[in-house]
Protein backbone atom coordinates (compact mmCIF):
# COMPACT_ATOMS: atom_id res chain seq x y z
CA UNK A 1 0.00 0.00 0.00
CA UNK A 2 1.02 3.38 -0.75
CA UNK A 3 0.39 6.75 0.92
CA UNK A 4 0.14 10.06 -1.11
CA UNK A 5 -0.10 13.82 0.10
CA UNK A 6 -0.30 15.45 -3.08
CA UNK A 7 -2.63 15.71 -6.26
CA UNK A 8 0.41 15.20 -8.31
CA UNK A 9 1.73 12.12 -6.50
CA UNK A 10 -2.01 10.96 -6.70
CA UNK A 11 -2.01 11.09 -10.55
CA UNK A 12 1.56 9.42 -10.88
CA UNK A 13 0.52 7.12 -8.55
CA UNK A 14 -3.03 6.04 -10.78
CA UNK A 15 -1.47 6.69 -14.14
CA UNK A 16 -2.79 3.63 -16.64
CA UNK A 17 -4.71 2.14 -13.66
CA UNK A 18 -7.98 1.22 -15.24
CA UNK A 19 -10.66 0.48 -12.76
CA UNK A 20 -10.70 3.08 -9.52
CA UNK A 21 -12.87 2.57 -6.21
CA UNK A 22 -13.01 5.31 -3.66
CA UNK A 23 -13.97 5.49 -0.50
CA UNK A 24 -13.78 8.93 0.50
CA UNK A 25 -13.61 9.04 4.37
CA UNK A 26 -12.22 11.87 7.75
CA UNK A 27 -10.16 9.21 8.97
CA UNK A 28 -10.35 8.19 12.17
CA UNK A 29 -11.25 4.80 10.81
CA UNK A 30 -14.04 1.61 12.20
CA UNK A 31 -15.46 -1.03 11.28
CA UNK A 32 -17.93 1.00 8.99
CA UNK A 33 -15.12 2.64 6.97
CA UNK A 34 -14.04 -1.32 7.41
CA UNK A 35 -16.87 -2.59 5.32
CA UNK A 36 -17.05 0.33 2.97
CA UNK A 37 -13.22 -0.69 2.36
CA UNK A 38 -14.32 -4.32 1.73
CA UNK A 39 -17.13 -3.55 -0.22
CA UNK A 40 -14.89 -1.55 -2.82
CA UNK A 41 -12.79 -4.32 -2.83
CA UNK A 42 -15.15 -7.03 -3.38
CA UNK A 43 -16.55 -5.22 -6.67
CA UNK A 44 -14.23 -3.10 -8.21
CA UNK A 45 -11.92 -6.08 -8.89
CA UNK A 46 -9.11 -2.57 -9.53
CA UNK A 47 -7.40 -0.22 -7.37
CA UNK A 48 -9.20 0.93 -4.24
CA UNK A 49 -8.36 4.49 -3.16
CA UNK A 50 -8.75 5.73 0.22
CA UNK A 51 -8.87 9.13 1.27
CA UNK A 52 -8.32 10.42 4.05
CA UNK A 53 -9.32 14.99 4.95
CA UNK A 54 -10.99 16.23 7.77
CA UNK A 55 -12.70 18.52 5.18
CA UNK A 56 -12.89 22.36 6.94
CA UNK A 57 -15.34 23.84 4.84
CA UNK A 58 -17.94 21.20 6.07
CA UNK A 59 -17.89 22.79 9.35
CA UNK A 60 -19.86 25.27 11.15
CA UNK A 61 -17.81 28.20 13.28
CA UNK A 62 -18.75 26.27 16.22
CA UNK A 63 -18.49 22.72 15.61
CA UNK A 64 -15.87 20.03 16.56
CA UNK A 65 -13.14 20.58 13.57
CA UNK A 66 -10.41 21.29 15.67
CA UNK A 67 -11.33 18.34 18.01
CA UNK A 68 -12.18 15.51 15.37
CA UNK A 69 -9.89 12.75 15.63
CA UNK A 70 -6.78 12.16 13.57
CA UNK A 71 -5.58 9.04 14.00
CA UNK A 72 -3.48 8.82 10.81
CA UNK A 73 -0.63 6.42 11.74
CA UNK A 74 -3.36 3.91 12.82
CA UNK A 75 -6.03 4.73 9.76
CA UNK A 76 -3.16 3.69 7.39
CA UNK A 77 -2.83 0.62 9.92
CA UNK A 78 -6.34 -0.28 8.87
CA UNK A 79 -6.13 0.39 5.42
CA UNK A 80 -3.11 -1.73 5.04
CA UNK A 81 -4.36 -4.62 6.70
CA UNK A 82 -7.86 -3.73 4.59
CA UNK A 83 -5.99 -4.07 1.41
CA UNK A 84 -6.33 -1.01 0.30
CA UNK A 85 -4.23 0.12 -2.65
CA UNK A 86 -3.82 3.91 -2.08
CA UNK A 87 -4.41 6.02 0.73
CA UNK A 88 -4.70 9.87 -0.64
CA UNK A 89 -4.51 11.90 2.96
CA UNK A 90 -3.96 15.88 1.83
CA UNK A 91 -3.01 18.70 3.57
CA UNK A 92 -5.82 21.18 3.45
CA UNK A 93 -3.52 23.83 1.47
CA UNK A 94 -3.39 20.86 -1.03
CA UNK A 95 -7.15 20.70 -1.08
CA UNK A 96 -7.78 24.82 -1.07
CA UNK A 97 -4.46 26.25 -2.37
CA UNK A 98 -6.35 29.48 -2.99
CA UNK A 99 -9.48 30.82 -1.73
CA UNK A 100 -12.35 28.47 -2.86
CA UNK A 101 -15.04 30.70 -4.56
CA UNK A 102 -16.62 27.72 -5.71
CA UNK A 103 -19.81 26.07 -3.97
CA UNK A 104 -21.68 23.41 -4.93
CA UNK A 105 -25.20 23.66 -4.05
CA UNK A 106 -28.18 20.97 -3.23
CA UNK A 107 -31.29 22.55 -2.92
CA UNK A 108 -34.13 20.51 -1.27
CA UNK A 109 -32.44 17.58 -0.63
CA UNK A 110 -30.06 19.92 1.89
CA UNK A 111 -32.78 21.57 3.35
CA UNK A 112 -34.26 19.84 6.49
CA UNK A 113 -32.60 17.27 8.61
CA UNK A 114 -29.11 17.76 9.57
CA UNK A 115 -29.13 20.40 6.65
CA UNK A 116 -31.33 22.58 9.16
CA UNK A 117 -28.71 22.53 11.94
CA UNK A 118 -25.46 22.39 10.12
CA UNK A 119 -26.08 25.54 8.11
CA UNK A 120 -23.14 25.33 5.01
CA UNK A 121 -22.70 21.75 5.59
CA UNK A 122 -23.62 19.82 3.33
CA UNK A 123 -22.60 22.73 0.57
CA UNK A 124 -18.98 21.67 2.04
CA UNK A 125 -19.83 18.60 2.05
CA UNK A 126 -20.82 18.51 -2.10
CA UNK A 127 -17.84 20.80 -2.59
CA UNK A 128 -15.44 18.55 -1.48
CA UNK A 129 -17.07 15.06 -2.78
CA UNK A 130 -17.14 16.73 -6.22
CA UNK A 131 -13.43 17.50 -5.74
CA UNK A 132 -12.03 14.08 -4.71
CA UNK A 133 -14.24 12.90 -7.62
CA UNK A 134 -12.29 15.51 -10.11
CA UNK A 135 -8.74 14.49 -8.45
CA UNK A 136 -9.29 11.03 -8.08
CA UNK A 137 -11.54 10.57 -11.04
CA UNK A 138 -13.04 6.63 -9.67
CA UNK A 139 -15.58 4.76 -11.68
CA UNK A 140 -17.28 4.36 -8.01
CA UNK A 141 -17.25 5.81 -4.72
CA UNK A 142 -18.73 4.41 -1.78
CA UNK A 143 -20.64 5.91 0.85
CA UNK A 144 -22.03 4.89 4.31
CA UNK A 145 -25.89 5.03 4.59
CA UNK A 146 -25.75 6.17 7.90
CA UNK A 147 -24.70 9.33 6.99
CA UNK A 148 -28.25 8.82 5.08
CA UNK A 149 -28.87 12.76 4.19
CA UNK A 150 -24.73 12.84 2.95
CA UNK A 151 -25.60 10.06 0.30
CA UNK A 152 -28.70 11.23 -0.58
CA UNK A 153 -27.39 14.66 -1.42
CA UNK A 154 -24.50 13.26 -3.31
CA UNK A 155 -26.95 10.76 -5.15
CA UNK A 156 -28.21 14.29 -6.48
CA UNK A 157 -25.41 16.24 -7.30
CA UNK A 158 -23.74 13.22 -9.20
CA UNK A 159 -27.43 13.15 -11.44
CA UNK A 160 -27.74 16.89 -11.83
CA UNK A 161 -24.25 17.26 -12.62
CA UNK A 162 -24.01 14.32 -14.95
CA UNK A 163 -21.26 13.35 -12.71
CA UNK A 164 -19.48 10.22 -14.40
CA UNK A 165 -19.09 8.45 -11.17
CA UNK A 166 -21.60 5.32 -9.65
CA UNK A 167 -22.16 6.02 -6.25
CA UNK A 168 -22.79 2.91 -3.87
CA UNK A 169 -24.51 3.21 -0.65
CA UNK A 170 -23.17 0.59 2.22
CA UNK A 171 -24.83 -0.55 5.23
CA UNK A 172 -24.54 0.99 8.47
CA UNK A 173 -22.62 -1.06 10.57
CA UNK A 174 -23.86 -1.47 14.52
CA UNK A 175 -22.18 -2.06 17.88
CA UNK A 176 -24.09 -5.24 19.48
CA UNK A 177 -26.47 -3.16 21.13
CA UNK A 178 -27.61 -1.30 18.26
CA UNK A 179 -25.28 1.76 18.07
CA UNK A 180 -24.80 3.11 15.03
CA UNK A 181 -20.75 3.28 14.47
CA UNK A 182 -19.22 6.77 14.32
CA UNK A 183 -16.07 8.56 14.90
CA UNK A 184 -17.26 10.81 16.72
CA UNK A 185 -18.58 7.55 19.56
CA UNK A 186 -14.94 8.18 20.91
CA UNK A 187 -15.94 11.35 21.99
CA UNK A 188 -18.76 9.68 24.93
CA UNK A 189 -18.01 9.26 28.65
CA UNK A 190 -19.16 5.72 29.72
CA UNK A 191 -22.35 6.67 30.91
CA UNK A 192 -23.57 9.09 27.65
CA UNK A 193 -21.81 5.67 25.79
CA UNK A 194 -24.57 3.94 27.76
CA UNK A 195 -27.43 6.13 27.07
CA UNK A 196 -26.31 6.35 23.33
CA UNK A 197 -28.13 3.02 22.02
CA UNK A 198 -31.57 4.77 22.96
CA UNK A 199 -31.24 6.49 19.51
CA UNK A 200 -31.31 3.50 17.26
CA UNK A 201 -34.13 1.98 19.77
CA UNK A 202 -36.66 4.89 19.10
CA UNK A 203 -35.95 4.75 15.35
CA UNK A 204 -36.52 0.93 15.53
CA UNK A 205 -39.96 1.47 17.47
CA UNK A 206 -40.90 4.32 15.00
CA UNK A 207 -40.71 2.46 12.36
CA UNK A 208 -42.19 -0.64 13.85
CA UNK A 209 -45.59 1.76 14.56
CA UNK A 210 -45.46 2.16 10.75
CA UNK A 211 -45.44 -0.88 10.11
CA UNK A 212 -48.09 -1.73 12.42
CA UNK A 213 -50.32 0.86 10.72
CA UNK A 214 -49.94 4.11 12.42
CA UNK A 215 -49.43 7.15 9.89
CA UNK A 216 -49.51 10.13 11.47
CA UNK A 217 -46.21 11.33 11.54
CA UNK A 218 -46.36 13.95 14.25
CA UNK A 219 -47.06 11.46 16.39
CA UNK A 220 -44.75 9.06 15.92
CA UNK A 221 -42.53 12.17 15.92
CA UNK A 222 -43.51 13.28 19.18
CA UNK A 223 -43.62 9.24 20.79
CA UNK A 224 -40.29 9.09 19.29
CA UNK A 225 -38.60 12.25 21.17
CA UNK A 226 -40.60 11.90 24.30
CA UNK A 227 -38.70 8.35 24.67
CA UNK A 228 -35.37 9.71 23.35
CA UNK A 229 -35.77 12.55 26.33
CA UNK A 230 -36.54 9.83 29.22
CA UNK A 231 -33.06 10.24 29.77
CA UNK A 232 -31.72 13.10 31.28
CA UNK A 233 -28.38 12.57 29.13
CA UNK A 234 -30.35 13.39 25.74
CA UNK A 235 -31.38 16.24 24.03
CA UNK A 236 -33.53 15.39 20.72
CA UNK A 237 -32.20 17.78 18.14
CA UNK A 238 -34.32 16.57 15.53
CA UNK A 239 -36.84 13.21 14.58
CA UNK A 240 -38.26 13.50 11.31
CA UNK A 241 -40.35 11.09 9.16
CA UNK A 242 -39.55 11.90 5.32
CA UNK A 243 -39.80 11.12 1.71
CA UNK A 244 -36.91 8.95 0.44
CA UNK A 245 -36.24 11.04 -2.71
CA UNK A 246 -35.97 14.95 -1.69
CA UNK A 247 -36.26 14.22 2.16
CA UNK A 248 -38.96 16.30 2.55
CA UNK A 249 -41.12 15.88 5.94
CA UNK A 250 -44.13 13.51 5.14
CA UNK A 251 -47.52 14.04 7.07
CA UNK A 252 -48.79 10.51 6.47
CA UNK A 253 -46.27 7.96 6.97
CA UNK A 254 -46.66 5.18 4.17
CA UNK A 255 -44.16 2.39 4.00
CA UNK A 256 -41.35 4.21 1.38
CA UNK A 257 -40.38 6.43 4.13
CA UNK A 258 -37.29 7.32 5.82
CA UNK A 259 -36.86 8.33 9.88
CA UNK A 260 -33.62 10.26 10.70
CA UNK A 261 -32.60 11.58 14.02
CA UNK A 262 -30.27 13.95 15.38
CA UNK A 263 -29.34 13.81 19.13
CA UNK A 264 -27.03 15.35 21.96
CA UNK A 265 -25.57 13.78 24.37
CA UNK A 266 -23.22 16.05 26.51
CA UNK A 267 -21.28 17.98 24.08
CA UNK A 268 -21.58 15.06 21.37
CA UNK A 269 -24.03 14.62 18.51
CA UNK A 270 -25.11 11.80 17.15
CA UNK A 271 -27.21 11.07 13.73
CA UNK A 272 -28.70 7.63 12.85
CA UNK A 273 -31.57 6.46 10.43
CA UNK A 274 -33.76 3.56 9.14
CA UNK A 275 -35.17 3.19 5.64
CA UNK A 276 -38.60 1.57 5.48
CA UNK B 1 -19.16 14.92 -39.21
CA UNK B 2 -21.91 13.18 -37.10
CA UNK B 3 -24.94 15.35 -34.84
CA UNK B 4 -25.87 13.78 -31.65
CA UNK B 5 -28.99 14.92 -29.55
CA UNK B 6 -28.61 12.59 -26.38
CA UNK B 7 -25.49 11.76 -23.47
CA UNK B 8 -25.81 8.04 -24.63
CA UNK B 9 -25.61 8.50 -28.01
CA UNK B 10 -22.10 10.89 -27.34
CA UNK B 11 -21.03 8.12 -24.73
CA UNK B 12 -20.95 5.72 -27.87
CA UNK B 13 -19.45 7.93 -30.29
CA UNK B 14 -16.77 9.07 -28.13
CA UNK B 15 -15.53 5.93 -26.85
CA UNK B 16 -12.60 5.20 -26.66
CA UNK B 17 -11.61 8.71 -27.99
CA UNK B 18 -7.99 9.71 -26.66
CA UNK B 19 -8.22 13.33 -26.86
CA UNK B 20 -11.71 15.62 -26.88
CA UNK B 21 -11.03 19.28 -27.38
CA UNK B 22 -14.73 20.76 -26.51
CA UNK B 23 -16.35 24.12 -28.02
CA UNK B 24 -19.53 24.53 -25.89
CA UNK B 25 -21.94 26.87 -27.74
CA UNK B 26 -25.57 28.45 -27.46
CA UNK B 27 -25.75 27.90 -31.40
CA UNK B 28 -26.66 30.68 -33.96
CA UNK B 29 -22.53 29.86 -35.16
CA UNK B 30 -20.48 33.05 -36.62
CA UNK B 31 -16.67 33.84 -36.79
CA UNK B 32 -16.14 34.01 -33.86
CA UNK B 33 -17.32 30.59 -32.99
CA UNK B 34 -15.59 29.54 -35.96
CA UNK B 35 -12.34 30.83 -34.21
CA UNK B 36 -13.11 29.19 -31.25
CA UNK B 37 -13.08 25.50 -33.84
CA UNK B 38 -10.02 26.43 -35.53
CA UNK B 39 -8.50 26.59 -32.30
CA UNK B 40 -9.51 23.60 -31.16
CA UNK B 41 -9.10 21.87 -34.60
CA UNK B 42 -5.44 23.44 -34.52
CA UNK B 43 -4.57 22.25 -30.91
CA UNK B 44 -5.99 18.85 -30.64
CA UNK B 45 -5.07 16.69 -33.18
CA UNK B 46 -8.03 14.38 -31.63
CA UNK B 47 -11.76 14.78 -31.98
CA UNK B 48 -13.29 18.11 -32.11
CA UNK B 49 -16.80 18.07 -30.43
CA UNK B 50 -19.03 21.27 -30.52
CA UNK B 51 -22.01 21.66 -28.14
CA UNK B 52 -25.03 23.39 -29.28
CA UNK B 53 -27.29 24.25 -26.27
CA UNK B 54 -29.83 27.25 -25.49
CA UNK B 55 -29.69 26.43 -21.87
CA UNK B 56 -32.87 27.91 -20.07
CA UNK B 57 -30.83 28.00 -16.58
CA UNK B 58 -28.68 31.19 -17.71
CA UNK B 59 -31.91 33.84 -18.43
CA UNK B 60 -33.10 35.49 -16.25
CA UNK B 61 -37.13 35.53 -16.42
CA UNK B 62 -37.48 38.72 -18.84
CA UNK B 63 -34.38 37.90 -21.03
CA UNK B 64 -34.31 36.68 -24.37
CA UNK B 65 -34.55 32.66 -24.22
CA UNK B 66 -37.04 32.54 -25.96
CA UNK B 67 -36.16 34.59 -29.13
CA UNK B 68 -32.66 33.32 -28.77
CA UNK B 69 -31.96 32.57 -31.96
CA UNK B 70 -31.60 28.73 -33.33
CA UNK B 71 -30.85 27.86 -36.73
CA UNK B 72 -29.81 24.29 -36.17
CA UNK B 73 -29.71 23.24 -39.91
CA UNK B 74 -27.48 26.08 -40.77
CA UNK B 75 -25.37 25.48 -37.48
CA UNK B 76 -24.66 22.03 -38.78
CA UNK B 77 -23.76 23.18 -42.00
CA UNK B 78 -21.12 25.57 -41.05
CA UNK B 79 -20.00 22.89 -38.03
CA UNK B 80 -18.87 20.36 -41.62
CA UNK B 81 -17.26 23.27 -43.19
CA UNK B 82 -15.35 23.46 -40.01
CA UNK B 83 -14.47 19.94 -39.88
CA UNK B 84 -15.69 19.49 -36.56
CA UNK B 85 -16.14 15.32 -36.01
CA UNK B 86 -19.24 15.38 -33.76
CA UNK B 87 -21.70 18.04 -32.77
CA UNK B 88 -23.39 17.21 -29.21
CA UNK B 89 -27.08 19.33 -29.71
CA UNK B 90 -29.41 18.13 -26.88
CA UNK B 91 -32.83 18.88 -25.56
CA UNK B 92 -33.52 21.09 -22.93
CA UNK B 93 -35.25 17.28 -21.45
CA UNK B 94 -32.13 15.75 -21.91
CA UNK B 95 -30.21 18.00 -20.39
CA UNK B 96 -32.10 18.33 -17.40
CA UNK B 97 -34.50 15.38 -16.98
CA UNK B 98 -35.80 16.50 -13.62
CA UNK B 99 -35.78 19.55 -11.62
CA UNK B 100 -32.24 20.72 -11.31
CA UNK B 101 -31.62 21.14 -7.44
CA UNK B 102 -27.45 20.97 -7.86
CA UNK B 103 -25.83 24.18 -8.73
CA UNK B 104 -22.27 25.59 -9.52
CA UNK B 105 -21.48 28.92 -7.73
CA UNK B 106 -18.62 31.07 -8.23
CA UNK B 107 -18.39 33.99 -5.81
CA UNK B 108 -16.29 37.04 -6.05
CA UNK B 109 -15.76 36.40 -9.75
CA UNK B 110 -19.33 36.43 -10.49
CA UNK B 111 -20.45 39.77 -8.50
CA UNK B 112 -19.79 42.49 -10.22
CA UNK B 113 -20.36 43.44 -14.68
CA UNK B 114 -23.03 41.27 -15.93
CA UNK B 115 -23.27 38.94 -12.58
CA UNK B 116 -24.71 42.21 -11.03
CA UNK B 117 -27.34 42.48 -13.85
CA UNK B 118 -27.95 39.17 -14.38
CA UNK B 119 -28.51 37.33 -11.17
CA UNK B 120 -28.22 33.52 -11.19
CA UNK B 121 -26.96 34.20 -14.69
CA UNK B 122 -23.01 32.52 -13.98
CA UNK B 123 -24.65 30.01 -11.92
CA UNK B 124 -26.63 29.11 -14.76
CA UNK B 125 -23.57 29.11 -16.80
CA UNK B 126 -21.07 27.43 -14.41
CA UNK B 127 -23.61 24.63 -13.61
CA UNK B 128 -24.56 23.99 -17.82
CA UNK B 129 -20.24 23.98 -18.44
CA UNK B 130 -19.69 21.55 -15.56
CA UNK B 131 -22.45 18.94 -16.75
CA UNK B 132 -21.00 19.53 -20.67
CA UNK B 133 -17.63 18.77 -19.38
CA UNK B 134 -18.85 15.75 -16.71
CA UNK B 135 -20.96 14.60 -20.67
CA UNK B 136 -18.11 14.96 -22.92
CA UNK B 137 -15.03 14.61 -20.50
CA UNK B 138 -13.03 16.79 -22.79
CA UNK B 139 -9.02 17.62 -22.33
CA UNK B 140 -9.54 20.72 -23.76
CA UNK B 141 -12.56 23.26 -23.54
CA UNK B 142 -12.20 26.65 -25.39
CA UNK B 143 -14.06 30.10 -24.77
CA UNK B 144 -14.71 32.75 -26.21
CA UNK B 145 -12.77 36.11 -24.61
CA UNK B 146 -15.70 38.41 -25.50
CA UNK B 147 -17.50 36.98 -22.82
CA UNK B 148 -14.50 37.54 -20.28
CA UNK B 149 -16.81 37.30 -17.16
CA UNK B 150 -18.06 33.93 -18.19
CA UNK B 151 -14.22 32.94 -18.83
CA UNK B 152 -12.98 33.44 -15.56
CA UNK B 153 -16.18 32.03 -13.94
CA UNK B 154 -15.10 29.03 -15.61
CA UNK B 155 -11.39 29.08 -15.06
CA UNK B 156 -11.92 29.24 -11.68
CA UNK B 157 -14.60 27.00 -10.82
CA UNK B 158 -12.15 24.60 -13.29
CA UNK B 159 -9.11 25.72 -10.52
CA UNK B 160 -11.49 25.77 -7.51
CA UNK B 161 -13.42 21.96 -8.05
CA UNK B 162 -10.11 20.27 -9.30
CA UNK B 163 -11.92 19.80 -12.96
CA UNK B 164 -9.53 17.82 -15.46
CA UNK B 165 -10.28 20.21 -18.18
CA UNK B 166 -7.94 22.72 -19.51
CA UNK B 167 -9.23 25.70 -20.57
CA UNK B 168 -8.55 28.32 -23.68
CA UNK B 169 -9.30 31.67 -24.06
CA UNK B 170 -9.41 32.75 -27.66
CA UNK B 171 -9.41 36.42 -28.47
CA UNK B 172 -12.40 38.39 -29.78
CA UNK B 173 -13.54 38.22 -33.72
CA UNK B 174 -14.39 41.66 -34.60
CA UNK B 175 -16.39 43.49 -37.91
CA UNK B 176 -14.25 45.76 -39.73
CA UNK B 177 -15.99 48.97 -37.90
CA UNK B 178 -14.74 47.31 -34.69
CA UNK B 179 -18.35 45.24 -33.59
CA UNK B 180 -17.63 42.11 -31.66
CA UNK B 181 -18.83 39.10 -33.15
CA UNK B 182 -21.78 38.28 -31.25
CA UNK B 183 -25.19 36.10 -31.81
CA UNK B 184 -27.38 38.91 -30.50
CA UNK B 185 -26.08 41.31 -33.03
CA UNK B 186 -28.90 39.86 -35.38
CA UNK B 187 -31.51 42.12 -33.22
CA UNK B 188 -30.29 44.55 -34.25
CA UNK B 189 -32.01 47.65 -36.38
CA UNK B 190 -29.85 48.92 -39.13
CA UNK B 191 -29.50 52.49 -37.50
CA UNK B 192 -28.65 50.92 -34.29
CA UNK B 193 -26.08 48.29 -35.97
CA UNK B 194 -24.20 51.58 -36.93
CA UNK B 195 -24.47 52.71 -33.32
CA UNK B 196 -23.10 49.14 -32.36
CA UNK B 197 -18.97 50.26 -32.90
CA UNK B 198 -19.64 53.19 -30.01
CA UNK B 199 -19.00 50.18 -27.56
CA UNK B 200 -15.62 48.61 -28.83
CA UNK B 201 -14.60 52.84 -29.45
CA UNK B 202 -15.10 53.47 -26.16
CA UNK B 203 -13.70 51.03 -24.61
CA UNK B 204 -10.25 51.43 -26.88
CA UNK B 205 -10.40 54.98 -25.32
CA UNK B 206 -10.57 54.04 -21.96
CA UNK B 207 -7.73 51.65 -22.45
CA UNK B 208 -5.93 54.45 -24.18
CA UNK B 209 -5.94 56.92 -21.57
CA UNK B 210 -4.70 54.21 -19.10
CA UNK B 211 -1.93 53.71 -21.16
CA UNK B 212 -1.31 57.70 -21.32
CA UNK B 213 -0.89 57.83 -17.44
CA UNK B 214 -4.38 58.47 -16.06
CA UNK B 215 -4.96 56.26 -12.78
CA UNK B 216 -8.38 57.92 -11.89
CA UNK B 217 -10.86 54.60 -12.65
CA UNK B 218 -13.90 56.79 -11.66
CA UNK B 219 -12.78 59.74 -14.04
CA UNK B 220 -12.30 57.16 -16.95
CA UNK B 221 -15.62 55.57 -16.64
CA UNK B 222 -17.91 58.57 -16.19
CA UNK B 223 -15.97 60.00 -19.07
CA UNK B 224 -16.76 56.90 -21.09
CA UNK B 225 -20.56 56.73 -19.97
CA UNK B 226 -20.57 60.47 -21.18
CA UNK B 227 -19.04 59.37 -24.34
CA UNK B 228 -21.37 56.26 -25.27
CA UNK B 229 -24.37 58.08 -24.42
CA UNK B 230 -24.00 60.77 -26.78
CA UNK B 231 -25.99 58.45 -29.19
CA UNK B 232 -29.32 58.49 -28.33
CA UNK B 233 -29.86 54.92 -29.30
CA UNK B 234 -27.65 53.75 -26.47
CA UNK B 235 -27.76 53.23 -22.71
CA UNK B 236 -24.94 51.87 -20.72
CA UNK B 237 -25.45 49.44 -18.41
CA UNK B 238 -21.84 49.17 -16.69
CA UNK B 239 -18.82 50.45 -17.75
CA UNK B 240 -16.26 49.26 -15.04
CA UNK B 241 -12.44 48.78 -14.48
CA UNK B 242 -11.49 45.76 -12.45
CA UNK B 243 -8.65 43.58 -11.63
CA UNK B 244 -7.77 40.43 -13.69
CA UNK B 245 -8.12 37.90 -11.14
CA UNK B 246 -11.46 38.34 -9.31
CA UNK B 247 -13.04 40.98 -11.16
CA UNK B 248 -13.46 43.76 -8.52
CA UNK B 249 -13.72 46.93 -9.44
CA UNK B 250 -10.54 49.31 -8.93
CA UNK B 251 -10.53 52.82 -7.56
CA UNK B 252 -6.75 53.02 -9.20
CA UNK B 253 -6.50 51.83 -12.94
CA UNK B 254 -3.16 50.27 -13.21
CA UNK B 255 -1.57 48.29 -16.28
CA UNK B 256 -3.01 45.24 -14.98
CA UNK B 257 -6.61 46.01 -15.81
CA UNK B 258 -9.62 44.87 -17.66
CA UNK B 259 -12.24 47.25 -19.04
CA UNK B 260 -15.64 45.72 -19.61
CA UNK B 261 -19.01 47.38 -20.55
CA UNK B 262 -22.87 46.17 -21.05
CA UNK B 263 -24.95 49.27 -23.57
CA UNK B 264 -28.55 48.76 -24.25
CA UNK B 265 -29.07 49.42 -27.69
CA UNK B 266 -32.96 49.43 -27.89
CA UNK B 267 -34.05 46.20 -26.58
CA UNK B 268 -30.86 44.20 -27.86
CA UNK B 269 -27.75 43.98 -24.42
CA UNK B 270 -24.06 44.18 -25.76
CA UNK B 271 -20.99 43.22 -23.91
CA UNK B 272 -17.39 43.76 -24.61
CA UNK B 273 -14.11 44.50 -22.71
CA UNK B 274 -10.07 44.80 -23.66
CA UNK B 275 -7.28 43.66 -21.73
CA UNK B 276 -4.75 46.46 -20.59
Amino acid sequence: MRAVHTVKELHTALKSKEHVGLVPTMGALHAGHAKLIETARGESGGVVVVSIFVNPIQFGPNEDYSRYPRPLEQDLEICKRLGVDLVFAPSVEEMYPQPQLTFVEVSRVSEHLCGKFRPGHFRGVATVVLKLFNIVQPQVAYFGEKDMQQLEVIRRMVADLNVPVKIVGVPTVREPDGLALSSRNNYLSEPERQAAPALYAALKHAAGRIRAGEKDAAKIQSAAIAELEQSPLIRVEYFEIVDPGELQPVVTADRNVRIAAAIWIGKTRLIDNVFL
